[in-house]
């Protein structure tokens, strides 16, 4: 159970851009049993704004399309259609629109939580993954600032590839001191290429070892993440050091992507049973500030030697859990621990990672 | 093509232990189209033995079950059964009774080419893939005046999960020195298994990151076979000093592994221009001794990113080829170089890799 | 919403024969959450009992075993070690040993809801389907006299793949009179075989066309399901003359049964609005009843051209409900109607039809 | 072995149309190593003509893009570009652009083989399954003097749902005379949409239970490839009364089309015996008027349970060959028949499919 907040949690209404595509279809699964979010608006490109949202999308979740979403109609992704409907919109948009697009609500002063990749890096924007670093959300004042704003600013979170990363290289880098280095083979799930997305011919019986603009994005990115905020917050710094390097493999699987990571600590690295102890340990600001969608617990870690699996291990605290096993030492001296992470690639890893943002933003004081 | 041996090549009878099994089913197949040997016996578990082989068999491959070995009788696997109709056998027997079975046979003074993993790392015995180290069956006599054989010997080949390494390693080491260390994740495919093998309720839509058994064999396994032969053909040494770590992980995929592979020499390093050229330009001992079934080339290298894939790739060269591609310099130090291979697991990493081993033999006058 | 039941629902302690299996773990599944059902016994075979069900079984849920479960001690499937522990069971064994082991749980006075097929044509035992035929439950009475008991009595629920006709057949029947005949052409998930079940060596990329034994089930079963109790409820008698044709095959889904079905009515045949209304419209006795586990609704008719689908639609009403769409005509006269139906093969097609039948006999007075 | 023709065969110049699309590989798989026919132009859309084949088509096959195809310059689809360079052209482009094109073609003189839906129910084009109606062919002459061509021409081939239905259905007429009635339920394999085609998040663990389309074709196009050439070949007539019901479904598949066939003769039935000797001793005209890739057995009878499978079964005969299974009888009258057939949904159901057509055109002399 999250740590319960003493603060009430105001209501506050919210609007999903890029609603049919399907971060924004994950986007409204989980904000339409949200306690304390409602979805007031939803947009989408220019073909599907002035129908009902039921005739635009074609709905591919399991759950059925809640009717009063449903019953929306697609408003075009600009700031005057929304503003006087939502406290803050979330994006789910394709990055090459979301750079002007989200720019624009900004401009109007309009709070954003970004999916896309386009301002992941910009030094102005906190990169947050809720169950590391959600203090980076301090960075707000200053960022707005700069803009000249009252309410707006923009957060994004992380590429769905450095979950298997930087939540448990947190909870590592807490107890026994900054990394030196890092390797990630993963193997990603087809929903992170979106909707039409990866053809079944291409992934059917087989592995496709390239995705493209992945690996480039897990060093800089994790470094970002790990990083400090700093003079008094008014900016952030990446975690010196850490050298990554990666290999991005799509597999046939639908949610779920599985991390095989190897690190090396800057000083002494902890033994295996020191290294599951901190990571079972571990509790995230998340928890701590009584995110409502927070999970019980971060990380998860597995014993079985055949776990985690992303079919079975996905969903643990509905999506926002991340498992780790297989901790062992590494045999050749490349690097001192290795293991395998599963996450949940459109919950922590894309739109829940944005809910439990703006959660934390509520709870902060900033939305 | 082969470079075409001056010597004619005999025609030889030889025998599956093992023969309705997953790896057993591939030696029929492989065997039925082989222009020199000539499979005359068949042999099984006591429950098959005396039964057609169409009958004992739950024959699950493309082709049609050849008439003539659906008529077999399925013999017992003992070396009475087998003495008159064969010049020597192949193995593909459970590792559970591979090791009593397959010694009986070296003591009756019949030739054996094992699949099992009961004695790969006997000091006597070689471990050999035909496109790395054919040299290493000069080891033949000395094993028969152990044994004191006329014409017996064992000659096991690899894992399959080590031909990603072996064959790439081969080449690079022949032109830039030895290795200090590797790693390796595979992402394996089910036939690896065996019959029935992977539950479906295992597999689909999920990845499970632990093989049983696995990564323990990556290192002895991959030294051995890139080991030289020394003191006059009487001694097996290891490649020395290569620290190999691996996690083995299982894919939904039907036939082919991939291989995600990183190493760092021990001398200076090749760019990665060098060590493709290096790659594209090796030619095996199968290829210049003119096996029969070698490949053209023992290993193509890829330029797409996207590439290699097992469904498209594991076939080529008729499945003796490894494909190699996204060549890559390591990005953070802990080894020079990377690569993805694709092998395709049954083929040159199992009944393949032994009937190439077999055609060896006999061109260097040991059958 | 259930209508709701103004009887109170007493609190009851149930067993789980066969836990351990795919469809005794469904059991623990379903169970977990149950507001009167308290699992406080666990059986399986020799080989487990006596170990912790954390150890015995092989757990393969997306959902953690729960702790509490976990910690229960494997039985023998006896009655003397489940009848001081339990109000009834739930059996989940393999038809091979089923037959003796039920028997003697009836015999000694423990009311046994069976999913193994060895009793299910019984004409002293009730085969239900909840949202079809709870009014069959009313046998019991009978039953017992019979078998000269004072709280025992057996009902078996129908194999998976009947459901797909007999739900939707209930809601036409009961409006448009008996029908003449049916087919019914299944694509069946592979968790219908169990678990380990089907290789993945013989499901990927492939169809099988064929389920030993299953093909036969159809006809007796769904005119066994759809009959009526006569004779003062002494005696069932078979929906007359509904002849079933049927072909059973596999497909790579791993739950989810999908049903294509097409019937002829014995009296002159609705219109396809007809019929959909009728579907759309039917309410069953578990919704009447009360049950706390009855669907919201037990047909759920779409609209949609190219639904249901096993991965969307099989978790509908928690996987009570039946999906039904492409309600058609068929175009050559050899049947009146046909359509595609989806339905959960572990809930409403095993373990969760046992416990809404449970469900029933409690609020029916006869647990 | 085809029975050999006595004529020569001669040599034919050949181009592609739609050469990029997947229709259009498999086109240049088959063709690479035909005997007769030199592929000597590709053809395809304006965005990719002007460039090499190897930089214009995403080349997904497991054999490697032949050299000399990479080579040659993509042309735009005009007959001006293509007629100096080949006999005759295999069309495998998408409808919506078919129409205007191959009808250029044929006013251009030059003759096509489309795989396309356009012309296919149109009177003057024979619409041909090669092991069904080759004859069919001699309405060449009367569709050239209408067109008052000299050697040009349009044959289509048929949508690959209908294999599974005319193919046998031809050897069955031959024999026990006119079909009343028949019912077909496919479940198609994923390449059937071409590329990208079917979206991996929509048929991963799944089944769509409709295919846009297809179902319409079923009656029409098996009446007409089942009907007769009249009137001095002059005049093609439908078989008259068959009447067919479908339901097409897409599944998890790469290759290979399972059908699953109900059948009523307008006569008396022959049993299971006397339908399975027909069908296994059927022999087609592509057989007998010696087509180079005419299979040995135009339909192969399985007896095994479980088969056929389209994994298994789909490459028999090098793609063009029919297996089918379960041969018997339907229990409830509705039909008298059903059986289980797999075809290959690329060869003989498209590419292979118009290469044995245009072999047969040769052969007949009309080309």
């Amino acid at each position: 159970m999250p740590v319960e907040s003493s603060k009430p949690f105001p209501k506050k209404r919210c609007g999903v851009l890029g609603a049919t595509g399907s971060v924004g279809q994950r986007f409204i699964l989980l904000l339409n049993d949200h306690p304390h979010f409602t979805l007031t608006a939803v947009g989408a490109s220019p073909r599907s704004a002035g129908k009902k949202f039921s005739a635009a999308a074609s709905w591919k979740q399991g759950i059925k399309l809640p009717e009063r979403i449903g019953a929306l109609v697609v408003k075009s992704c600009t700031p005057e259609e929304f503003k006087d409907e939502v406290d803050f919109v979330f994006s789910g948009l394709d990055s090459d629109v979301a750079g002007e697009t989200e720019l624009a609500f900004l401009q109007a002063d309009i709070p954003v939580f970004s999916n896309s990749k386009n301002y992941r890096l910009d030094p102005l924007v906190p990169l947050v993954v809720p169950t590391v670093n959600l203090n980076h959300l301090d960075l707000i004042p200053h960022q707005r600032r700069y803009h000249n704003l009252k309410q707006g600013f923009q957060v994004c979170n992380s590429n769905c590839a450095v979950i298997g990363m930087v939540v448990p290289f947190r909870a590592l880098m807490d107890k026994f001191g900054p990394l030196e280095r890092a390797s990630m083979i993963t193997e990603q799930a087809v929903s992170g290429a979106g909707y039409p997305g990866v053809s079944s011919l291409d992934i059917f019986d087989n592995i496709v070892p390239y995705i493209k603009g992945e690996e480039e994005k897990l060093g800089a990115e994790s470094r970002k993440i790990l990083g400090s905020i700093q003079d008094e917050n008014t900016k952030l710094s990446d975690a010196e050091g850490l050298l990554v390097d990666g290999t991005c493999t799509r597999v046939p699987v639908i949610d779920g992507h599985t991390h095989i990571v190897s690190l090396k600590f800057a000083k002494s690295a902890p033994s295996v049973e020191e290294a599951k102890e901190a990571l079972r340990s571990y509790v995230s600001d998340a928890q701590e500030l009584g995110c409502p969608s927070a999970p019980e617990i971060s990380i998860e870690v597995m014993e079985e030697d055949d776990r985690p699996q992303p079919r079975l291990d996905k969903d643990k605290g509905k999506g926002y859990t991340v498992s780790v096993g297989r901790v062992r030492k590494v045999e050749n001296g490349a690097y001192d621990l290795k293991y395998v992470a599963v996450s949940h690639n459109l919950v922590i890893g894309a739109a829940g990672g944005s809910i439990l943002n703006a959660e934390a933003a509520v709870l902060k004081g900033y939305l």
